[in-house]
């Protein structure tokens, strides 16, 4: 059982680490940044993983592979990619290990030297462009609605597990399309796929927009993003997808013939998650009693821990859980019994709590005689006794209404913590004291926001898609501005 | 539509890779040695790797990630497995690119030199054990039953689509246990998985057997194997499963206290299936009209094509198609209607036969008059002409028949090309001409074993478990031996 650990106020970034390592979600390793995602965390990343796969198939895309390995020069191709990416990676140089002339261990072969290096891919854009050069001739081929699921190295100095790590899992979308309406319409549908996603299955309320010129990614005409708000009111990017215009079609000359035989370069969209949203997940809903999982991506829903004095108590209770449980599993609901004799109840129920199950069920000698079950929900920490009859119907209601539960604590502790801001003054204690997202004018050039960054760390999280429009006064120049911008420190 | 490919008989090497790029399973990338998974390559390994997982989890596995970077030192760490792997790998020396003085694109930053290289993974018992070794501290930590799905690198100098790519797609199950007859019994239950997964879903007759010494994974005490034989005559390793005794445990220092309080090293396993399989799978079943798949891995097992004349025609057609598509879908069975108007019947018929679909279904105007249906097989090429009435259960049967038909047909390949060899020349004969699974008697000597490779590049591919022990002489060296062992070419 997990003990010792922070709580949100004593220690906000202690209490997540301890969390994500005592609840055995993941742990460093010994190559500095890089993480072992632990089999509790990993699954709870495989539920996400198909429902996401499964949302991506249904609008229309499919899975493939491409190398790990990208030849350096690739990089060079895309200019504004090169600039915004290529510096901190891991680069492969040779390919041979020999063994030490003094007898110990092995060293680097020198003679095995690469004629060009290799870059561990940071993101596949430029790897993946060269292939589909070949892939398209005319208009035919278009458009290519390509997924990968891959480990992505990106050699972050500060790291943190799950938010910031050298190695990474992610899926990373790459479309290829006749037209610019259609990319852009690409690029618009995943967004609302990342978003039904985070806010149906994670449980966590997104704001869509459209990063600053600044925040876009290296390569984008234009950058769509998700953003979520935190506990401790910082913002987590929690998926993007860029519109790429025709960049890496240049980049890579590649072209398509139209139906009027016309020879045009190709339109493009990528867009990707991580397993960054593992931490946005423990952020969000956790508390100072362990992490918290919405049902929709709990391993385990519900845990049936047994209370009993003998062997005899207990072969009875296991006699009477065994239909209680499949009647709940008939339902499609993961259900464990903990029937193990090592451990006291009040040990399992502290463990479980810890780790996030949805529903605990306890049932000793008196619900046997009663014909009831004891209920105990891990989001409101309410118990309650039910009857045991039609019980899988009961479970099955409860896990919902604990997904949208909390799903609406989320959205009511993120609306708490939205503010209009007018002031520089009150923008500045806001971010320095409560974080939030701070709704605020913006002269809408580059060097504002880069000033107010460095004197705040807040960054301009994201433009809201359909935005409001408001004459106001950039909150820091005080130029005049068209809107207003969501401001936040960000993970 | 794929034309101008090779027949077996004219160049079976060529065959094969037509196969390969003209059915769009994979190509080569512009990284020496690594492949694209093309979609359709990779649905049919999404398909593999969902029956693998749900057959690792039913026996008590849960999956996990460990790093892709190793450091260099960890390979040392056992002696035997730093012999057998850690020469031919990438190496990673530096973590930040800069921009070229000259302007010209990026450059590696001298300066930001890694102090001890990091190899990326060609297998993971070393990075995971080194974990365990925190993970387990007593009995009751034990045993631990994890797999990772990974991708690993291995610099291979000749390289050839799915069978042999310096970086491949695989899983690698890696267990802990407290005891030698534990951990054997775990070795030997993963060989079974492997097996029936060869044999049920990729129609692959395997034989089960142990490697000679020589053959042995580097760092294992006994090497379990699944061993099938192509058309050409060569056999193809499908599968390994290892008994690494307390190796691994002794280099990364993981020791558990027993029940009686004492201290004991760790017993392992490891065991690992890859993308090679995709190469197995195209090599056994298919012919020279192009892929042919079991309907158990076919992303696609049913497809249906119009034979129209006008649009009044298809309309017609499409809307008795309709119910005919529910009605087989609804056996979990996965159908494709090809309506195109851009190609002709011909071409579609002769697209689907190249990429392999288990059924093709026609329908006409005639079809609609009499209420039939055109059923062709992919596997034997025979057409037949079907009453509509009750079609999913006459399709679900035929796609049970097409997947039996398949493996018994491999199985008869193997039988008619498995050979018990009594004398050298007729050996070195068979092994020249048609190859095949050679029995013959073997000294049981390493050095026997070379020199008939280097003779005849015929391996010993296994000795069979429980073999019939029978004496005889070593058809190499003339000295006793007490049973036959398999010899074949291999891939």
């Amino acid at each position: 059982m997990a003990k010792d650990f922070s709580t949100r106020e004593e220690n906000y970034s202690q209490w997540y680490n301890d969390i994500v390592i005592k609840a055995d979600l993941a742990e460093n390793s010994a190559v500095r940044g890089c993480m072992v995602i632990k089999p509790y965390g990993y699954a709870i990343w495989e539920k996400m993983q198909a429902s996401l796969d499964k949302m991506f198939k249904d609008t229309g895309h499919s899975n493939a592979y491409f190398p790990i390995f990208i030849p350096k020069s690739f990089f060079s191709k895309e200019a504004s990619h090169v600039e915004g990416f290529a510096k901190e990676c891991a680069i492969v140089t040779h390919y041979r290990l020999k063994n030490s002339p003094d007898g110990k261990g092995v060293i680097v072969d020198e003679d095995a030297k690469l004629e060009e290096e290799l870059i561990v891919r940071p993101t596949s854009e430029t790897i993946i462009w060269d292939s589909y050069r070949n892939w398209i001739q005319s208009y035919r081929d278009l458009p290519i609605l390509i997924n990968q699921w891959a480990n992505v190295v990106r050699w972050e100095m500060r790291t943190r597990l799950f938010l910031r790590t050298a190695e990474f899992l992610w899926q990373e979308g790459h479309t290829a399309h006749a037209t610019k309406e259609e990319a852009l319409a690409e690029a618009e549908k995943m967004l609302d796929v990342y978003t039904e996603f985070a806010e149906k299955f994670m449980a966590i309320p997104v704001i869509k927009g459209v990063k600053s010129e600044r925040e876009r990614f290296a390569g984008a005409l234009e950058t769509y993003c998700i953003e979520a708000l935190m506990q401790d009111g910082k913002a987590l990017q929690a998926g993007t997808s860029h519109f790429l215009g025709q960049n890496f079609a240049k980049a890579f000359d590649v072209k398509f013939a139209t139906k009027e035989s016309t020879l045009e370069y190709v339109w493009a969209t990528s867009w990707g998650v991580s397993t960054r949203l593992m931490g946005a997940l423990v952020m969000v809903h956790s508390d100072d009693k362990g992490l918290v999982l919405p049902p929709k991506l709990a391993p385990t829903q519900v845990v049936i821990v047994p209370i009993y004095k003998n062997a005899e108590q207990l072969k009875e209770i296991s006699a009477k859980v065994a239909p209680i449980k499949k009647a709940i599993e008939s339902k499609g609901i993961s259900v464990k019994y903990d029937d193990r004799d090592t451990h006291k109840p009040g040990w399992k129920f502290a463990e479980y709590e810890f780790k996030g199950i949805p529903i605990r069920l306890a049932i000793g000698p008196r619900d046997i005689e009663d014909g009831t079950i004891e209920v105990a929900r891990r989001d409101t920490l309410e118990k309650a006794v039910y009857q045991q009859i039609d019980i899988e119907h009961k479970i099955e209601n409860l896990l919902a209404q604990i997904q949208e539960n909390l799903y609406d604590k989320a959205l009511s502790f993120r609306e708490m913590n939205t503010h209009i801001v007018n002031s520089w003054d009150e923008f500045k204690e806001r971010v320095e004291n409560k974080g939030g997202f701070l709704l605020a004018h913006w002269d809408g050039t580059p060097e504002t926001e880069e000033a107010i960054k460095n004197e705040t760390k807040a960054t301009i999280r994201c433009i809201p898609l359909n935005n409001a429009k408001e004459a106001g006064k950039c909150i820091y120049s005080g130029k005049p501005s068209t809107q207003r911008v969501i401001f936040a420190r960000a993970y």
